[in-house]
């Protein structure tokens, strides 16, 4: 896998991964001076190369002088993602979300908010590529995130383990009336289809953010920001 | 202008703005049959091309069939923004948001959280073009939108007129123990730059969202919605 970009590297190199190298664009080791500082002290090889191999190599068509070449993105077990910890659990499960973009931003809002992790689906979803690691800025590096044969799979394992889980959706409770305190997971639909049918049932409740306009749609990962935020304003 | 794609022209045509014709392709009357109801009700020009006729229009690349064309986007004065109305009145400021896709996921946050306008400067900033009007998913159609000669302008008028001016940035008062009844402006910044030295000087507070990662950063359209409506939670 490669990860591209000045800041999505230096949150590669800021965790455990094993990184093969660094190809970096010729005169770029004084702007990127962080990244190829924090290389060296890694023992990480750094290779040289010009803008027009970079662009070659380039997955996202923007590297900004830097690709990191890493082996595929580790997942985790989603049994050590359920796991007891200290103090309340709360996780992000995406339930078709097939827009590599969403799923970057998803994950970024995640990391921001303080959940634990996030679910995905092996089929129909975005998987966790060098592009969504980038769009995530990094945050993909730092966060557990865990792929199961399917949503409703997860959705009983959480049920299982004493999750509350709430599915994001437009008709179901006033979200500021519900308490997001204690284990939960917040179920979060792909941008067309939304939650599917079945997931929706097994939801313990559909909560609902108010809507004041007349164009009454959030982009998938707004919504999400705005609902794993009003649960970390209630747990603080 | 042209707006396109199936929502965005949707959202057009509910509004009393002009439309000069629609562009659809052939075929799509059918799939499209609101649309092409709703523009018959109007009476305005359908004009039936395939599918290259519109690629060939298309701005976005993304025109799902459809293309209205209407005169340019109407901007708001910012003295019509600004007037009093009945109840609490709340306006969103862009300094520096360059991006068209930051813009058009910020009017949509705007619109969905119940904001009477947003209030963008002529230079350093997107402008709100058909790209934007699609991103915003029709959403600028519905709301206010002022255009002015700079942010620091702006800031003066709106404190002039007794709005209470919060900047978002990360390194403010935690915006949960802040009161955002009342009067207020929300300035959201450029992606890269921030809000320029000046305008956070003008601010009466800057705000902050809570980071709980290590990557500390969101999105400037995601951060603006989880603060909009934090603002309309506590005004409800």
């Amino acid at each position: 896998m490669k990860v591209e970009g000045r800041n999505a590297v230096l949150e590669l190199l800021k965790t455990e991964k094993t990184v093969d190298k660094i190809l970096m664009q010729r005169g770029a080791e004084k702007s990127a001076g962080r990244i190829f500082a924090m290389a060296r002290e890694k023992n990480i090889r750094v290779q040289f190369a010009d803008g027009r191999a970079l662009d070659r190599e380039s997955e996202t068509g923007r590297h900004q002088g830097v690709i990191a070449f890493v082996s595929d993105y580790e997942y985790a077990d989603l049994s050590d993602l359920l796991a007891k910890k200290e103090g309340a659990r709360f996780v992000i499960v995406c339930d078709g979300v097939e827009d590599v973009h969403n799923l970057g931003s998803i994950l970024r809002v995640a990391e921001c908010a303080g959940a634990d992790g996030v679910i995905i689906p092996k089929n129909k979803s975005a998987q966790v590529t060098g592009a969504v690691v980038r769009i995530s800025e990094g945050a993909a590096e730092h966060l557990k995130v865990a792929r199961v044969p399917g949503v409703n799979y997860a959705v009983d394992k959480l049920k299982e383990n004493g999750y509350w889980v709430y599915g994001l959706e437009a008709d179901g409770e006033d979200i500021y009336s519900c308490d997001l305190r204690g284990d939960i997971a917040l179920v979060v639909g792909g941008e067309d289809s939304g939650i599917s049918a079945l997931t929706r049932k097994k939801c313990d409740k559909i909560v609902s953010l108010p809507l004041c306009g007349q164009v009454n749609s959030l982009n998938a990962s707004v919504a999400l920001g705005i609902a794993a935020y009003e649960a970390l304003r209630q747990r603080r």
